[in-house]
């Protein structure tokens, strides 16, 4: 595909007017001032009024829940999880997944993210749903015991995630490497959180995501009662302490939340190379409180960004997380240009794609893949266009998203899904949320 | 007009399915379950699949300054006003607040806001270029002066003011009323602020607004500085006591930002019935702070909400300060239902109508003025739809709004506007972008 006479975003997010980007097979082959040759079977894109970006990658979400939104909206957290979403999620069958994960790739396509790290279960359901219609994704289980004998070999979690990580290595989802570090669709080893499991448990996850090289995706301190009760059940240390104390940081973790981390945290976080996953508009709405980001950053911390779960956001809008993130470090920091638009829009791309172990992704430059996002800027909000970057950050909304890429496929253009049929998707959400509600 | 087979919120701020909704004239005069007679040129509208809800009132407004988006951003507030707004709106005539008032108009429009009040220069300008784009508007000139011999009656601020006065009174926006209080276009009292004015200003300003009955439109403190330096300035007393001293406060004033206010202000401002105008996003863009608002509403003061200019938000999207303005008050003060999805909505719409003196506008109810807008459910981050309220507050985007009516003519549809050249608009604000800081 050829864009012709398009404004972008470089790998360096800086703007460039008048380019021409070609794509071939699943990478950017060319960006450039002048024409490039035609290749066969090349479909061309005038890209006048549209802006080219690096497509998003959101790295804390829960997509299945999508088919909560709303529901129990305004009850405190722990009555909204025990008298609304437990017994909602304890209805959900493979299928329900299946259905509910596709609605929720409807809405991560139509405002441009590429790729998520997900937490939630029957994740084989989820990686064909994602894979489908499209999507990039690491997938885990978020694995929680309270079994003081527990065996994680044992665990359906555990065995889901080994199931995913064959098919990952074995080219189910695209990889040509061995490793299925190419693979579309990713294996992560999912940790639920201290609060929900036990030593015995955290030191075999440790072990296992050890062994099999993979990415540990776990929340860390989302709220003040989380951290502190952490603090009173293992002897006055933090839950970054204590899960380092049990050799979790010996692989990437990327650690959701992270409100209320400590210093020394910070500095194990950073020495291990672990990233924080912020989630700015599920710690607003739940009331757990703001992390200080500008500070993590100051220290070298490396912070993606996340939306949560369609239930406590609720929407898997990156323009949304962008665009919070962007305001409420000002705010909090009382400092107008705390965090740069351009350092803000990396951390939902290029910081977002390394977070994933996806070293070719994230920017637009040539030899990455071809995950790419267009924005349509003949719209008013967005006139009279003198500062792009600053326009993608604090004037954008989702909906201006007129096409979105992964590896070189087109996958949403104009309101139209390549790979999912909306109606079905629409209908059998609907019928199998009637279903559970009556159930119970 | 009318809508058959509707979801809509009604003026209780619950949701209704399956309505029959009919306009006459500026009017609603039927809301029901069944079918109500034709009337004659009638055109019937299928609401399957949308959502009616009030149409937004932006309580605190400087339209002109979408010209002005995106420039500077970034830079700390004294700089940005002094290098790079100031300088630039110094170049600007009647003519190009004209236009960039008519961009600001299609982006308010096309995000469901019916009303803005709004303070600038020019203002008969504005007025014209408003009234022809269907929106109503309380408008006034941000009066300042330093000089101690100022006389109010001689300021073009107060001239312009005065004369807009005179059109509303005398018909020239609709209005049937001899005080001019049904007027589309209405003119209110603009103090800027008290930083910007002296004593024997404010004086005059606060005889003027209570001897032609207008509402006072200023800032009160916005920042902790202005805060702080207002009180070293006038004797210990804060903006608000000293406002009220020189008799502000015997005309209804509205408030804009009030992120520092302390708790006579609140007793103060209460007794007197004015109004606070939170503006979430640029509070938070340009560092202020953030309003405490779950406070002031327990307090019994009345809140409305505003979006500040363009180009300290970056946008003027309603639907951003709904969902701000929920999201911060659950994240500051940690309660996941600090202020209602209900009582969110409700500020936006029925307060803020309520703040610009427009009594019978702001609530889907029969005998109100059809300000209304249709939301379009059949979007992905709409889906299930189980809680309409929440889905408004928490996932909707401005994009959502296909249909926004102001006195029950149709001015916003499907990406067209009734009484815009859109292509018209957007060619006349960029050559005069450029024509201004070629000049610079």
């Amino acid at each position: 595909m050829l864009f012709k006479n398009i404004k972008l975003i470089d790998g360096n997010y800086e703007v460039q007017s008048d380019m021409y980007v070609r794509t071939k097979g699943a990478f950017i082959d060319y960006i450039g001032k002048e024409c490039p040759e035609k290749l066969d079977g090349e479909t061309v894109y005038d890209g006048r009024n549209k802006l080219m970006m690096p497509a998003l990658y959101n790295v804390h979400c829960h997509v299945p829940m999508t088919i909560l939104r709303g529901y129990g909206d305004g009850l405190p957290l722990q009555r909204w999880l025990n008298e609304k979403i437990f017994p909602f999620e304890a209805k959900l069958t493979g299928e329900d997944v299946y259905w509910t994960t596709k609605l929720g790739a409807m809405e991560l396509l139509a405002s441009g993210c590429a790729s998520i790290s997900d937490m939630y279960f029957f994740i084989n359901d989820m990686a064909r749903s994602l894979d489908e219609a499209g999507m990039k994704a690491n997938i885990c289980h978020g694995i929680s015991s309270f079994d003081p004998d527990v065996k994680l070999h044992e665990m359906k979690g555990y065995n889901d995630t080994m199931q995913l990580l064959k098919d990952a290595k074995s080219g189910v989802y695209g990889a040509v490497n061995a490793d299925g570090s190419d693979s579309r669709i990713k294996a992560d080893m999912g940790l639920h959180a201290e609060y929900t499991s036990n030593e015995g448990l955290v030191r075999q996850i440790a072990e296992a995501a050890a062994e099999e090289k993979l990415i540990v995706h776990t929340h860390i301190s989302e709220t003040q009662s989380e951290h502190a009760e952490c603090k009173s059940r293992q002897d006055g240390r933090t839950v970054v302490r204590y899960f380092a104390d049990c050799g979790l940081f010996k692989s990437q973790v990327n650690a959701a939340h992270c409100v209320y981390i400590e210093d020394e945290d910070i500095e194990i976080m950073k020495a291990a190379g672990a990233n924080v996953v912020h989630n700015p508009s599920s710690n607003l709405k739940l009331g757990s409180g703001i992390a200080p980001v500008k500070d993590y950053l100051g220290k070298g911390l490396k912070v993606a960004l996340g939306t949560d779960g369609a239930s406590s956001n609720n929407n898997l809008n990156m323009f949304e997380e962008i665009h919070l993130a962007a305001m409420i470090s000002r705010g909090i920091t009382r400092d107008a240009n705390a965090i740069s638009a351009a350092d803000i829009l990396k951390m939902a791309s290029y910081d977002g794609a390394m977070a994933q172990g996806r070293t070719d992704c994230g920017r637009i430059a040539v030899g990455n893949r071809a995950d790419i996002v267009l924005i349509d800027t003949d719209r008013p909000h967005l006139q009279p266009g003198f500062d792009s970057l600053s326009d993608i950050v604090f004037s954008a909304q989702g909906s201006d998203v007129v096409l979105t890429m992964t590896d070189g496929r087109v996958v949403y253009k104009d309101g139209e899904y390549s790979f999912i049929d909306k109606e079905r998707v629409y209908a059998e959400v609907k019928q199998r949320f009637n279903r559970i509600i009556n159930e119970l």
